[in-house]
């Protein structure tokens, strides 16, 4: 393999695998966030405040993985 | 393994493991919405506005993976 | 492999292994916030300090994975 190119897999390999646990993470938090919703309609304000609050943190982990990406492919 | 094809095998893992998560996600958030909905009808307005919400979030994760996939056959 | 560029491997796999665990992590500490509100709003407060506070814990393994995968790259 050619040196230049491993980095290309590595920042495949980055994004991959870092979306697998955000990816995961938003589902389950999301389901908590219905399931409160459901059972108590009048807590939605709350509940949708920290909703997008822990989706954000979420999020952010997944643009870790796609920063690390981009500076693989881009900048080393 | 020629080097030109390297990158061919790190945007396929880039997508391939990156969809992983957003799809398990969708699952569960989906899961919870059901339930809800199934358990509690009246609420069905605010838990089909976060669901879709959520959805975003978490297909957003994937499009990431779509993105640095793209970027790997075609720019790199 | 030429040695140069195996760090640069490393350093995808840090950032996107490291990304997993705190991805799922936020899910399912968000999962118990929300179905806590959801329950007891009136203890909305403090479960909202509790629950910023082990994001961050959270939040800061994958920072972790994060730094680690930037030393990788520009420091080793």
């Amino acid at each position: 393999m050619e040196a230049d190119v491993i980095k290309l897999l590595a920042a495949g390999l980055a994004m991959g695998l870092g979306a697998i646990g955000p990816g995961i993470g938003v589902g389950i938090l999301g389901f908590g966030a219905l399931q409160a919703i459901g059972r108590n309609p009048e807590a939605k304000g709350s509940i949708f405040t920290n909703m997008i609050l822990l989706v954000a943190f979420a999020e952010s982990i997944a643009i870790f993985a796609l920063v690390i990406s981009i500076v693989l492919i881009f900048v080393a």
